[in-house]
């Protein structure tokens, strides 16, 4: 399905990706939708997610997703065999991707300083939880103690429940996205000077800027220190800004100006509300929010969400629906552009898999949906890396 | 702070950012701290959240930490002089970025195909919302639609009470990361090709692979189309795997072992427990879930989350405490790496701000605290760009 004759940017990079799980894999994916040659490097048993496929349905789909764009080869780093076979892989890599515990590379005698000896060229990027120095270098990082420990965990949820996790592994990857952003950086650098370098991500560092505006409404007001508030403005300085229930699901709604507010009034039939001293402008339905929350939720209450979002279209209010994952799949938009596209998978049936998020110009958009065997491509690597 | 003598991969490169709010003001930001010379271009009246500092307090603290680094210029596009101007400058520079709704731009005769023409070796990088083609791209994008539209809200919450937004703004910010990478991949291109290009990405797309958790237990089980597991494991394969109350806050406690599991059994003091067949290994405690999460909060309820930590250091059982942002913005460790830096600001006192999470060799942190007035940098710009 995809035009070999193409010229993508990464095109002629070698790329050796020791990720796992999804901070480091992804960042491994972007290369490879950018036309590098991404070589995952396994243990002899797998990396631990395409482990976890034998013991959970749940990983299959992660592990192809991050993963179909990439040869396969194991490699047992502990064993000397294992190790002299990719030393000698090491001297002909642009790029080298870890996100092991911090220290585990080095006790292998492959950490960055004695590969960038070996390979004066090599970008050798690491992914960790809480970065290379420092006096948390080595506490747990998963994605679920990075939400915890960076604030965004306290952030999220309604406030008078429980802090709550994102659902996604939002500090995964948007650290994974940073490592990318990072390696690009080096290899522009590269151009220049003609020298590799070390590339470093800290989960819990790519997590603070996303704080923004948590944060804001922070200092503007430092005795709320978890400012949670559900699906309302975090600054509650706008209303309605909210999620409402309808008959058959949920809709987000938000009023930015006035005209919003009007033009929604027009919708629900109550004009009169434009007028009236409690909800007039955006400043009087703070000071009235729960009134103009129930007001809403009575319209959109008696409705569908397929009513609701009619709605909105034709007297022009912003609104979206709160889509569940199985219209997220079936996305007509995203498949029209290629970012997602299905693919037949014996054990799951359809699923649809993602391309990179980055386009360049006019290049189509890269699929990859062939998950290569664990060590599948060895002889062809060594073949085109090493030419014997 | 900053040692001037330092040099940095982007010195030398000039950019031009239309960016406001937060996604493609952090490329921009990105792209500064890796040393690029930005121009933030502004509106007469000032970028939006500029302009929402008069209002709410909460829009100083992100303005600062996203614009610190950049240097400001007004000019009004939709002016004669004001485009003649911001002409001359993209004749200059290498990299423009904006977010606009799609069309914007082309209506003011600066479309990216009329600015590659007038420079071709001109980056020309647009963040949206759903991207510049398909049937939505028209649609409004916030960060609360793109949560809402693209899964992430249905996939966070509690499995009996509505969806909820993650807090901070991640689509935002996630999507405003692939930017800084797509940027970095077209100006590498561009050594060999000698060409710029458009860049092009979509909050909408940036969002789908961060849901591959998700995404994994929905074709695990395509009944649940709304997967929200509170803190629990997404895919409810792992136990314990939450958030516990203690007597002063919250920890995270993850299992994901069965030697986890007994460390933590012998932290509490109920070694019986290993040998429990409810409790005896992970499968035993996912079908005893309940009860396994209720001796584990019997537990942590008693102490405060400091012991609680301190056990797990002690018996080496994986935890983290969900912090507050007044525990975030202190954090020691991140001050150490100068990843987070203290500067003093008139009205909201000491606050927080952030260098890069992408880190490069030896370079240290550039740490940027003086936000330019608006327009303060104009004659400077005009000098250095221009020669005038």
């Amino acid at each position: 399905m995809n035009d070999e004759t193409v010229r993508r940017p990464l095109e002629g990079l070698k790329v050796l990706d020791l990720g796992h799980v999804y901070q480091v894999p992804y960042a491994g994916f972007l290369l490879a939708m950018a036309g590098a040659d991404v070589v995952k490097v396994e243990p002899p048993d797998g990396e631990p997610l395409r482990a976890r496929i034998l013991v959970s349905g749940g990983a299959s789909f992660p592990m192809i997703m991050l993963n179909a764009s990439k040869r396969s080869m194991a490699i047992d780093l502990k064993s000397d065999d294992g190790r002299a076979l990719f030393l000698e892989l090491v001297a002909e890599a642009d790029v080298l991707l870890e996100n092991f515990s911090p220290g585990v590379m080095d006790k292998l005698g492959l950490g960055a300083d004695s590969l960038l000896e070996a390979n004066p060229r090599l970008i050798y990027a690491s992914g960790t939880g809480y970065g290379l120095s420092g006096p948390d270098r080595d506490a747990l990082a998963m994605d679920l103690t990075i939400q915890a420990t960076s604030g965004m965990m306290g952030s999220t949820g309604e406030a008078d429940r429980m802090p709550l996790k994102a659902g996604p592994a939002i500090t995964d990857f948007l650290s994974g996205t940073h490592v990318y952003g990072g390696i690009m950086t080096a290899l522009y650098d590269r151009e220049r000077t003609g020298k590799g370098t070390r590339v470093e991500v800290a989960m819990i560092e790519a997590a603070y800027p996303a704080l923004a505006s948590n944060l804001g409404v922070y200092y503007g007001d430092r005795t709320k220190t978890q400012p949670r508030n559900g699906n309302h403005h975090g600054g509650n300085a706008i209303a309605p800004y909210t999620v409402f229930e309808t008959s058959d699901g949920y809709v987000a709604i938000i009023c930015v100006t006035d005209r919003h507010w009007d033009h929604l009034t027009v919708a629900m039939g109550r004009e009169e509300l434009m007028r009236d001293e409690r909800f007039k402008d955006n400043k009087s339905r703070v000071a009235h929010i729960d009134q103009t929350d129930a007001i809403v939720a009575e319209w959109t209450g008696g409705r569908t969400r397929h009513e609701v979002m009619e709605a909105a279209r034709e007297f022009r209010f912003p609104a979206a629906p709160v889509r569940g994952l199985d219209e997220v799949v079936a996305d007509a938009h995203m498949h029209e552009r290629g970012a997602i596209f299905d693919v037949e998978h014996p054990q799951l049936g359809t699923i649809a898999l993602t391309s990179s998020p980055i386009r360049l110009g006019n290049i189509p958009p890269l699929q990859a949906s062939d998950l290569s065997e664990l060590d599948a491509d060895r002889d062809a690597i060594i073949a085109d890396w090493l030419g014997r």
